[in-house]
Parts: structure tokens; C-alpha cells; sequence
């Protein structure tokens, strides 16, 4: 029995210590889409009870990872990424949609949409968009 | 008696429950200046042994805040910010280093570099660049 | 008879002196949505024959402007932008995208998407996201 | 007699007719830096009378390029950059001061420092950071 991609993603993910602090679960992946979620804890909040930039930051970097990942292989790094912060965060969860923009050989686009889910109701807090490399094997860049 | 800058800064970064999951210490804050640093714990890692971009991330947001706080006031947010990621980060801890490259009456830009100390040796592993906010009370953006 | 919001988006292009000298035109212009094509001859080509990264940028930047000035009001300004370049654009005319991500009071967040039009055929070759705030009048950031 | 580094970057500048159309001239060229310069006449503004951060973007873009191409090689391009616009920019000339942070094998990240020369004294008007690859010969990304 194979294992499924969205299975992969999921092992993967429980092998990331930090993603495991913060209890972050795979929802979607597919080539080219991922989507993240993580419930709001007291742990994840700055000083104002909203949850911190820091959080929302890890959430695109990782999800944009995976959704290049699912495009380019799964040895990939993100080279980097820029992200705006649009509203507070606060609810009972966070939520992170990352799609790719574009794939050639080495290189990918993605942009990722971070939501919160407050009582049912998703809204935008933040939006990221980076830049997503293949790794070669013994080949670091 | 009068709290310091720097007590003061370390009063608040204590307020963050997210920073204090992490281990995060401020150890400058002057005005347009700002320096956290991090023990590099198996907590903070991804899959392959290196820190989380999540973590590089988190100090960059935080430390751009801190720098341009010293400056625009005590009150304010990260709009954006962008971060590359050079070289896979491990050792036994991270330093953060920001300061403001300009600051307005209510925007500020600052840059920060992120270097891993390891061996008794510093190493540059990432550097970011974002934009900050003055908040105005009652008056969210 | 009154100014229609693509008029009036017109008028200001032509008032920038730069805009003109590249030949852009507006071909869309409503609230949080705005089209800028600009036909491409030699005048915008890097040494390798494709358009320069400057023209892109230069499209991306006015383009978020616009987009976001239809929400925000017309006295906008681009507080920053980062733009990815997907592939080399050569062809007939580029024509770049924008709208709002999301708009508050006085700070809105846009994405712009870059193409050429080569042969009738539209291909992604860059993309982009900034942020834009009003400004107030005797009142420069 | 051999060119020098500062004469080959001048005759890749003059082979890019967008550069050329600017006025642009390469005032500095070494391992990880470049200066450009471009003289401030009315064709590079915007509506508001200052310059159209199109040619703020473009030089950064340019710079940062040069920078990395002199560590890279000078078969490069920009893979993606960020710019902050700190200050409207006027005065008789444009300055772009870029330098390498960090330079791999084949990915290096450099930033910009754009300044307004206004009666003899230089001003910052614009910070901008990005990413530049190395291509590889019939090997497009």
C-alpha cells in the first residue's frame, strides 16, 4: 500500500519539532496547493492577545514550502518570502492557503492567504508571496 | 526608580507568551537598535536538523518591531516584512540584529540580520527588510 | 457631464511624465481593480533583448497604485513592493493586473500579475505584492 | 590591454536601450558593489512632480544585479527584490548603492541604498533588498 501524498506531507510535517510545538496539522496537498491549520492557544500570542507575526510568518514560510514542494520535489527550501500583516489575528484557529503562481526547473512562486476562523467565519489576516528552490542532493546552495 | 529602555523591552517581550515558548532573550534595545537572541533547542527545528524558517522569521518580525518601537514610540506593528534565508542555521544559539533605516512621524523601515553562534563563531543566515507602524489608540489601520 | 473613475485614472497617467515616455495606458480602473499595458519596443529592452526588470516594476508599482487608489482615494502613495520575476518577457505589449488584497483606513495590501501578450498568447512573467497608504494632505508621511 | 571590471559594466549598460533611455551611468563596479547614477530631468516623474519610484525600482533592481553579478558572474538576473519608498525623491540626481550580503554558488542577496542628490547633499529616498541568481548557459530557470 502506498502511502498518499497528503499522507507524505503529514509525515513529514510530524518529523518538523517546531510544527509539532506549535501543533500545526495538514489539511490539503496537492501539486502546486497546500493548506495549513493551527488552533489558537494562548502559547501563540504576543503581548496584545492576538496571535503573534512570528506565527503567521512560520504558517506561509512552511505552507508555500509544501505547495512548491508539490511541484518540485520534495527536497525544497524556501529562498525567501515577504508577507504583510492585514488585521490582528484572534479565534479559535489559524488557517493557511499556499498555491503556487508558477514552476519552472528549479525555481517557484507561491503566495499563501493566512485566515482566521472566529465562530465559524473565516477572515484574511495576512498575505505572503516567496520564492521556493529545489535542492540538489550534496549540492547545497 | 525608572525602568530602563532595556528593562522595559524585556517587561514586554515577557508579556509575549509566543516569545516565551521560544526561549527568546532582548538583549539591546536603544533607539533605531534592537538584538533578541534564542538557544537553538531540537524545539525549533524542522525535518532536517536546521532551525525553522518559522523561528528566523519570528526574530526578524520582532526585532524590526523592537528597533523601529525605539524610535516611532512604544506602540506599534510590523506591516510587512520580507526575509532571505542564506544558509541552513544550527549551533547553540540565534542572534538577531536590527536597526531602522529610516523613521517617519508614522512609518518606519528597518532591516534585520539573523546569525547562528556556534562554536563561538557567528555566521549570517538570513537578513530581512519590512516596513513598521505607529498604532494609534483607538484607531486601528 | 461628469469624469468617469477610467477618465480620471487616464488624466493622472498622462500627467506622469514617466508613464508617457514609456507609452502606458490604462485600460482598467475600478475600485480595487486596475489594467496597465504598455506596448513593447526596443526603448524598454535590457542588453539580452527581453523587456528591462525596471519596466516590470515600474508597471507593478503604478499598478497596486491605481488599484489601491480606487478604494483608498485618489492621494495614494506605494509604501513598498516586491515583485518576482517568473520568466523573460518579450512579445508584443505587457500588460499588468492588479487588484486589492484587502484596504483599511489609510493602508491597503494588492497583488499584480505581470504578462506578455505574444501572438495573442498571455504568459506570466512576473508577480507582485505591496502596500499602499493614503496620504494626508499637509501631512507627508 | 584588458577592459576593466568598471569599463565591462559600462558596455553592459550601454547594450540595455532602457538604461540608455534613462540617462543611467555605472559610477562604481566591484566584487559585491556597484553605484549608478542617473541625472533627474522631468521625463522620470510622476504626476506630484518628484521621481517615479518606476526609476527608483528600476535602479534598485539594476544595482543589486550588478553587485551580485560581480561576485557571481556576469551572467545573472534578478530573481525577485523588495523596495521601501522612504521619501519622495527630487533634487538634480538619482544615486543606487548596492552590495552583496551573502553570495552562494549559485544564489547571492544584495540591498540598495537610493539617495537624492539635492545642492550637494544626498538624501535616502528608497531601501530595497532581493535575491539574484547565477544562469547557467542554455539552462533558463
Amino acid at each position: 500500500m502506498t502511502e498518499t501524498m497528503l499522507e507524505m506531507g503529514r509525515r513529514v510535517l510530524g518529523e518538523q519539532p517546531f510544527s509539532v510545538l506549535l501543533g500545526v496539522e495538514l489539511t490539503l496537498f496537492e501539486p502546486g496547493k497546500a493548506e495549513l491549520r493551527v488552533p489558537i492557544g494562548r502559547n501563540l500570542m504576543q503581548q496584545r492577545g492576538f496571535v503573534s507575526g512570528g506565527v503567521l510568518s512560520y504558517l506561509a514560510d512552511n505552507a508555500i514550502t509544501y505547495a512548491a514542494g508539490g511541484v518540485l520535489g520534495t527536497d525544497v527550501l524556501t529562498v525567501e518570502f515577504k508577507i504583510n500583516f492585514i488585521r490582528p489575528a484572534l479565534g479559535e484557529a489559524l488557517i493557511a492557503r499556499a498555491s503556487t503562481v508558477s514552476a519552472g526547473r528549479t525555481l517557484a512562486v507561491a503566495r499563501c492567504d493566512l485566515y482566521c476562523m472566529n465562530e465559524g467565519r473565516e477572515t484574511l489576516v495576512a498575505a505572503a508571496q516567496g520564492t521556493i528552490t529545489r535542492v540538489e542532493r550534496g549540492d547545497p546552495k
